[in-house]
């Protein structure tokens, strides 16, 4: 196998440029794609080509220009990475793996057949479907486009069959998968790395507060049983085999009152939770990912401190932020802003992570959420 | 004081390099100014001005584009760094800083004139002063030049009058610094940051190790009594004082076998024997010059756990560095590459961090040593 001096990287936003960070710091040259001229991943990296996901004379320039060529969000175009893949070109995770993870359907369906425990779900199309999956499911339930969707976006939530009709009629005809709603103690989620060599790492389990379909905070390591911990990334370990993901990728799950750990959602990539690997372990998600892309031995994760991750949104008020020499009087905080212009309300514009001495306590919590609270974005 | 948004930096090596690793990941723009296109700092900066670090018209275009400038290494023009002043530029560390760490003389002086320790020495310029300096401080001795030398070049070592008289015809006429070599236990450095309110933090004391006048080994902390830590940490801070350094400096101690500690050189730049603060504490000796220079507060280092920082040099045998597989196969080395093309004899080409359980004893240093004989540079 050719050995890797170029990394090419499909999307230019914020994991894009963690992953360009640690890659630069291990010596690679980084090439990345993305729409947007001076991406948070171009800022970084030593090529932007700018182009859009499904430009395919681009696809194969990046393609040309790498020794392997991975993507940093699962919703970029699988006729890109299919395109690469009939020219040859190393790109990872393979096509297999989007087909599944970009659809929720087939994800779910794919745990099931692993074994692995999920909500009750149903597709739903039309009315009819509704009606069905009303009556077998039940619930509070909530409905998700199949294709598509994040950060709680293509969501919505139903209590009766009134407003599973309405979320029928504002996804205007979008397939939906209905689920049914857990009574939830918590949701945590696994960042795992698996080799070509079928070595798998992974990371100790967080959990995640999210608000309104966006991840606010992670706590790692989660509060919970270490018997369902154990489970939680023995499961993430058999996600990893059953789609032969090669790359760092996260597994998210719902874990009920009754102790039930139900997988919901798989990403075949570095993710949102496990950034607080960049601050607490030896080796990062993402340098573990530029390892099992580049075929070099993973690295048993070691937790050098516990730790809190809050993430920093925009609010629509101001593109600067305020507060951060205030927030920084605190030396257990590290800082990573994205380098994005534009604050918009509810973009991810940075994160903190907390490292926190002993159990991750109420205190703790309290302490990283005032943190969050003295930031503020202003106009200039 | 403006905000600082974009970050100019003057030199665009590897200090240039891993101090925009952690400007980029707090979310500044950086620019870097330095000869040699798509520099190790250019590759991971949002751009590079291509100019000589004298040529003033580009280093005024640099302090254009800059809210703060800084330099990463100190034999830069101290012209440059003088017109930026003189236009009113934020530059920091200031001129008055160069003047003095670029002169041996000078620095040897100032430490003493600030009460610290140094090794006897005296000012060469020719042969009757070398008869003198012979006479009054005696041998072994090191010959140095004043002005430029790093890395071991512009040294000479000196057993005999002869020897001295060999190193002055070396020198060419170059005003000379000799210095008695002291008897010695090991050498030390402090890394620590200083910031316009004149806090200083300073990172536990390392313990160097050199081949031939470079870098070889760094131990973190240092294996001397904590007395002896503490008056170099002490130390530390009177130079930053003295100096009014603002921003992340290296003072470096020669330990003697009596157990006296003599200050041998100051450097106001992060400094390779600081390397290990990027894996082993939350704020490196980079974002701790960033702090510096863009007035935030500086962050009391904690150290998660010791280290060996190994330098990988090159050997002129190939510029394709062979077995880091290998090298990572122990997860709990951290691989740093400068991303330079040319692995010249001697070059610093990257280095790695081992982090070590419990104190660093023979056996961990064996790993490390070990682990570095791994490492080989091979024509592809």
């Amino acid at each position: 196998m050719k050995r890797v001096e170029t990394i090419g990287v499909i999307g230019g936003g914020q994991l894009g440029r963690m992953f360009a960070l640690d890659a630069k710091r291990m010596g690679y040259y980084v090439v990345t794609l993305d729409p947007q001229e001076h991406s948070p991943c171009g800022q970084v990296a030593d090529e932007q080509i700018v182009a859009a996901y499904d430009d395919l004379g681009a696809i194969e320039e990046l393609g040309r220009r790498s020794d392997v060529i991975t993507y940093e969000f699962e919703n970029i175009d699988i006729g890109s990475v299919r395109h690469l893949e009939s020219l040859s070109y190393r790109v990872t995770p393979a096509s297999n793996v989007l087909h599944v993870t970009q659809d929720r359907l087939l994800e779910k369906q794919f745990a099931r057949d692993a074994g692995l425990q999920t909500t009750d779900f149903a597709s739903v199309r039309d009315a009819g479907d509704l009606d069905k999956a009303a009556k077998t499911i039940g619930f509070p339930a909530i409905l998700k486009t199949v294709r598509g969707g994040y950060d709680g976006k293509g969501q919505w939530g139903a209590d009766s069959i009134e407003e599973a009709r309405a979320a029928l009629e504002a996804a205007a005809g979008a397939p939906l998968i209905f689920e049914r709603m857990a009574s939830l103690k918590c949701e945590v989620s696994v960042i795992a790395t698996r080799s070509s060599r079928d070595e798998i790492v992974a990371y100790p389990v967080a959990e995640n507060t999210h608000d309104r379909g966006i991840l606010a905070m992670t706590i790692a390591p989660a509060r919970i049983d270490e018997a369902i911990a154990a489970r939680a990334r023995e499961a993430a370990a058999t996600v990893g085999r059953g789609l032969r993901i090669v790359g760092t990728y996260c597994v998210e799950f719902f874990v009920s009152t009754a102790g039930e750990l139900m997988l919901n959602e798989i990403a075949p990539r570095p993710h949102n939770s496990g950034h607080y690997t960049i601050d607490v372990t030896q080796c990062s998600q993402y340098e573990q990912h530029v390892r099992a892309i580049c075929d070099l031995p993973l690295a048993p994760p070691r937790l050098l401190a516990n730790a809190i991750m809050m993430n920093v949104l925009g609010t629509g008020t101001g593109n600067h932020l305020d507060g951060v020499a205030d927030l920084l009087t605190d030396p257990t905080i590290v800082v990573h802003m994205y380098g994005k212009r534009h604050a918009v309300a509810r973009r991810k514009m940075g994160h903190f992570t907390m490292l926190v001495d002993g159990p991750v306590d109420d205190a703790a919590i309290a302490r990283a959420q005032a943190a969050l609270a003295k930031l503020r974005w202003v106009r200039c």
